[in-house]
């Protein structure tokens, strides 16, 4: 195999960046690179008291800035001497707890400081939950290079391209078997399954020890692109001794095995082979093998395909350009020409699987979809498990699609979907085959890490090397492999939230007043007073909504202008100057309670005195 | 057996209503009622011309007045002659789109007019989805007469207790082999299991034939209780002809059947076996039999129960004191004694299964329950399936348990819940049981109920004999056993919000308002102008909340600020007279195009004049 040198440009400001990568390293020349750069050995007894532990830049740190109290926003930094490694850069979908939010990403200020020390980010796969907050990120960190392989590559330039950021972060693109040297790092990568091609695992070479990080995988035997997972690497890997496996725990209170893609590609074909009218599919855009499968059963049945949804036909161009996707010619039509085809010659193949309000298949089911209409006949199939949050807006999808006519398949009707997240017996197999010294479960909440530490309890990892963080908390380990979770206050981490053009703008106080004013809405009242008498020069005016239906509660309403009407008359006599602060405080608080006592409603109030 | 009359007392304006039923009723006495009471078969072929159809008393109106477009809120009315018979009265629970909604209740403005007529109104079920509407409805309907089975009635009348409404309504206890007439209808029961004890089964005999009304229900062959489904009574009924079934769809998605509540018990003792520290077993406060296995469980494995939650503790003072929960002596422990005895001796039984922020678990998940704390070695058990919608909020909770150091079971590691609902081929016998003319699948959202009408297809009901419809539709059923599906504008169903004291008092404005809050905040612009000259005295006041923070954002506000200024300057000299409601809107348009620009966001923008 050819081997190949990489050195990324220096930039301004940025003369501490390198990288170097090879490809096509052979295995017995790793062993030396990995020797020579991690010293594993020689400090291996170099005991360090606690106060010197703490500030050695000596020690390897690792930082999840997102995804371990949550499913999505992942990302990881890894620190040792002067350089820094980040891994992924996802969102977040908000729950209901954050009104209005579009996403979520990590809080990186601290990565922020320090940008000048980042060696190069990795990207271990397409989607959102590792790549969504790129554009977010990647400029407030000097656009760092990023190395990934070559379909996750053409993801990330795409939305980089959306935000007009094209051509500023050198994207490398690499192969599966590539070494890539970023500082103190040396990153070696391994082949896994998951719900997109070209999802890798890293074996990362530090100077304390090796870390196997294996994230958003599954074990799948017959996947459908025929490419497994690399056991050999990472039983190989075991075999050189790991310090650190970090794995990911999204299953991982699911008992048994996912299923493979392979079967679910059966069930497609079955349920396909029945259909007589049109089908309408629903699934990820990214989801390339289960897009595959479609346009496989979709050949053998005679049925042409209209690709519709902005990221569904974006996907397949880029899968196709770079043969991760095989179709057969001329599969694919417009929506203009489906009239000449038969009904049962037809297939719609959409986004939307999770009810998302702007995507394919909601829109379809509203009926405002602008080419798709569904007639009496269709039948709907969404391909999907609800991500937790998403089940009621799924379920009023689907009431809204058979209503309009449509038959629908869907997970629980029919075992449509398989997830790309390992379960417990995989987790434990890779648990098997890495032969870690720590452990640390990464991506999912809180109690899903939990449940992951427990299953590696049971195969026999030592509680006091299981090491479950929350974001921005930091697994240090030092030279003599002694490892322990410190904090430090410099790294603050937190959600940073999008909401249309705003990053950031929404902070706490914003969302919980958007949640006071979603329970019980609110209440405005407009004191105009006279500045030098303090007095009422008009009615006090009321603004309210989501409250109460205003125009049959006239007597609320009213008594309430009075209560204020008097307030502003005793609380005006009591200070010698007009005092507006305390005039609104006492109004809040009367009002509040007067409402709350007539109402059981807490709506927010707010009080505007205005002077003349 | 016994035979006992009973004859409401009448009540001043309640004139017309009537029941009258009898215990222990033999089958052979049975038919000569039926025969006499339903006339089926004289008037058969007398065929009715459409425009009489539509109008004629004679004939058998049944409405769904909730459960059909949702799961909850359950209501049924059926109408014939002068004659209203009311089956159950039930709550839903808001989703996503309904902030600070606490329940959703039908809407009964048609019942209400028509209260003269009410007969009764009979509750198969104590579940909240059945019962939970009773005390806001049964008073506007003139408080008729209720007839259920003792738990149920002991659940009405603890219910109706809480809203100071006993001793209105008269709450008649009915036995399983009692027929109840009341009016043109003819009652007859049959038990059913689910997951609350004294479910029932109707067969309701009317003059053009007879309904079997299945709600709430599954098969199970080894029920805790040893009360098994009345079999026998189902297949005769099929045998006597059944016109119409309606029937339970909330699983007609699910293939398959449901697994026993007994097995569930087996699962139980197991885990029960396995635990070392306390257990805490959240679930249903109102699935007694549930509770009867957790009893007899931590009875083997040696240990008291505290029982917490208000709903808890009274459900279970009332199933033991009817006899329908057995357990063993001084096995209930206060939780202050809970310090006597070791932690393997102990279980903490509570509700909040679904991650209800005001229930017992939740409490305990966020560490302020007033007497239980978690403590590290607690294993929390969540005996429960997810209602949808509620998954995130469960998944919170977990996380919170489990950051406290509880251990957690729940439904994803373990099968710690089974359905109360029957899944397909318990529906599928069903059909095959009562072998109905006529077929309409009830409580569930649409597409559960069309799930539930093409599996009634398949076992050869013509789909023109099935019908599928929305709440307060109606099906009129002639004399000559024709069914159709008719509207009728007088009957107004809909959602009814329960928001603190308020019944009905929020409507769809006020949701509307709060949602759009909720997203982007709200925007109130202050103009304080001179009466005659139509010019701005003080600068414009804004008073924004959950929009963005205004703190950062001066210069947004300034601009606004101005271009409000401008605006008021150049649309006041336009009218010769000051068009207040032409410069509020707009402002409004203005300065929410603006806005949106600037931010991508549509806060409620609410202009405001103040005129001195």
């Amino acid at each position: 195999m050819m081997m190949r040198k990489y050195q990324p440009k220096g930039r301004p400001g940025q003369q501490h960046r390198s990288g170097n990568f090879s490809h096509g390293q052979k295995a017995d020349k790793l062993d030396e690179i990995i020797n020579n750069a991690t010293g594993i050995g020689a400090n291996q007894t170099n005991g360090l008291s606690t106060s010197r532990y703490t500030q050695s830049r000596q020690n390897l740190r690792i930082i999840p800035m997102g995804g371990v109290e949550e499913v999505g926003e992942n990302m990881t930094a890894l620190e040792f001497g002067d350089d820094l490694l980040i891994i992924d850069m996802g969102l977040a979908f908000p729950d209901e707890t954050m009104p209005g939010i579009d996403y979520i990403i990590p809080d990186t200020k601290w990565l922020e400081e320090n940008k000048r020390r980042i060696r190069g980010v990795i990207i271990t796969h397409g989607h959102l939950d590792h790549i969504g907050a790129i554009p977010y990120i990647l400029p407030k960190l000097g656009d760092p290079p990023v190395y990934t392989m070559a379909l996750t590559a053409a993801f990330v330039k795409k939305r980089l391209e959306e935000f007009g950021l094209i051509g500023r972060s050198k994207i490398n693109v690499l192969t599966k078997d590539d070494v890539l040297s970023l500082g103190n790092f040396k990153i070696r990568f391994f082949r896994t399954n998951h719900s997109i091609p070209d999802g890798m695992g890293l074996c990362i070479t530090t100077p304390v020890g090796q870390i196997v990080y294996a994230t958003d995988w599954k074990f799948d035997h017959t996947p459908v692109d025929g490419k497994p997972t690399e056991f050999d690497k990472i039983a190989k890997f075991g075999a050189e001794g790991v310090l650190l496996l970090m794995s990911d725990s999204t299953n991982a209170t699911k008992p048994g095995y996912c299923i493979s893609e392979r079967e679910l590609g059966i069930t497609i074909d079955r349920t396909f082979a029945e259909i007589k009218g049109r089908i309408i599919f629903a699934n990820f855009s990214t989801s390339i093998t289960r897009i595959q499968q479609v346009f496989d059963a979709a050949a053998k049945y005679n049925r042409k395909v209209i690709v519709t949804g902005r990221s569904m036909v974006n996907n397949i161009e880029i899968a196709l350009s770079l043969g991760y996707l095989k179709i057969q010619p001329k599969i694919i039509i417009k929506s203009e020409q489906a009239k000449k085809f038969p009904d049962n010659q037809v297939l719609i193949l959409t986004t939307g699987a999770q009810g998302e309000d702007a995507a394919g298949l909601a829109r379809i089911a509203r009926g405002d979809h602008k080419t798709v209409k569904i007639k009496k006949g269709d039948t709907t199939i969404v391909s999907a498990s609800p991500i937790p949050g998403n089940e009621r807006a799924i379920s009023v999808m689907l009431s809204n699609l058979t209503r309009l006519g449509s038959h629908v398949i869907y997970n629980k009707t029919l075992d449509i979907h398989t997830s790309g997240h390992a379960q417990q017996e995989e987790l434990k197999l890779m648990i098997a085959l890495v032969k870690p010294k720590y452990f640390m479960p990464i991506h999912g909440e809180h109690h899903m890490i939990v449940a992951h530490a427990e299953l590696a309890k049971t195969m026999g990892i030592p509680e006091s090397q299981i090491f479950t963080l929350d974001n921005g908390q930091i697994l240090e380990i030092n030279t003599a492999r002694e490892a322990k979770i410190v904090v430090d206050p410099k790294i603050v981490t937190g959600y940073v939230f999008i909401d249309g053009l705003g990053i950031g703008d929404v902070g706490e106080v914003v969302i919980r007043d958007r949640q006071v004013m979603a329970q019980d809405g609110m209440f405005v009242i407009i004191m105009t007073l006279d500045r030098r008498t303090g007095k009422l020069i008009n009615q006090p005016d009321i603004i309210s909504r989501g409250f109460i239906y205003m125009k049959g509660n006239d007597d609320l309403i009213r008594e309430v202008k009075h209560e204020v009407r008097k307030l502003v008359e005793s609380k005006g006599k009591e200070k010698l100057e007009p005092n507006w602060a305390y005039l609104r405080n006492v109004i809040r608080d009367e009002v509040g309670e007067y409402l709350y006592q007539k109402t059981e409603r807490r709506p927010m109030i707010l009080p505007v005195v205005i002077e003349i």
